[in-house]
């Protein structure tokens, strides 16, 4: 068995950002040189998600509105409540919990099969990194296994 | 490691639609004669998912209820305003940004564990394939790697 | 190629909760000796989901009011509705379909990366058993491949 692992610096500039990553994971895939086995793309972050969907511009102007819908930027999280929250609270913390809430809902990671070298993407698959809060720095893994 | 593929080609009839491939992706293992390893069933579309759930007809109607209610198949999805879309149109498109939105929520793959040759479905688990668009034809893989 | 698996009893007090299982399966991972390859985090109940995300108090009361706001545990669903209902009927049952409803939202399993020994959470990473339905004894897998 074969284990090889990529990490990407992605610098994002707008909230909520799809990146679509298809392109970078695909040669991850290639150079890794596993012919059968699974590919893992895992978000190291609780505020940026991995999500496979179709790359269609309006379609992401969809999925940004309902995601601001359903937790709204501007909304009384008790996670941006600072006067009494205690824990992980960091110098310059910003108010983030629409962020989260997203995240639980968009996911970590997505799994997709290799077979004789080849990602299994279908036509209109894309897999984005997803920035959820303020831009900045982020690290993106893809992890490959197989043989 | 042995590492196996298996597709299968559905007929949607109707959307949504929960077609239980839990008894098919139980004889994959068995066919794979993998022992101990992973399970991966895909979707290789983004308008038809896979979820695992409890296959209980009433629930099934509680879940498209749902899907429908926060993404109803009438709305004005940016996705579906042909005037303005120029990236991905096909001859025929049909307005599925609902089919996109829904899929977001339930997502394209499962993992399930396999130990001993059975793979770990807990009692009332079963997985789903479901459709969200327009009936069609459709594949599903089965991707198992083990030993 | 190595494949462990590790089962752990939790005793659930009551719902939704949360419950921080990331020592525990960053243990089980030490106890494989596996290097490189995957931790798989799978639940076998559809009324008890995994995931990842932040270990703040006040972020997982937001989560418990958004699981409510979303799918209220008194609500007219179908599911409970045990005058028609005939598929799944125990002795004993338990009106749960707002538990299954937001089980589809959040999931069956979490797959994390293990790196020269070391599972890959992020700084801010934690994995959750989350109960969703009534207090009970449940079980929660962790099912490491790799070499």
């Amino acid at each position: 068995m074969i284990s090889k692992s990529f990490c990407k610096r992605v610098k994002t500039t707008c909230a909520p950002q799809f990146i679509d990553i298809t392109g970078w994971v695909t040669e991850c895939v290639a150079e890794s040189q596993i012919a059968n086995g699974f590919a893992v793309v895992f978000s190291k972050h609780t505020t940026a998600a991995v999500k496979i969907n179709e790359n269609e511009p309006l379609l992401l102007d969809d999925m940004a509105a309902f995601l601001e819908k359903i937790f709204p930027r501007k909304h009384d999280y008790q996670h941006n409540n600072f006067e009494i929250r205690t824990v992980n609270m960091n110098e310059n913390e910003s108010p983030n919990g629409h962020a989260h809430l997203q995240h639980l809902l968009l996911g970590t990671s997505e799994t997709v099969p290799i077979i004789n070298g080849e990602i299994q993407f279908g036509t209109y698959q894309s897999v984005f990194f997803i920035e959820l809060d303020h831009p900045r720095h982020r690290e993106v893994m893809v992890h490959v296994v197989g043989e």
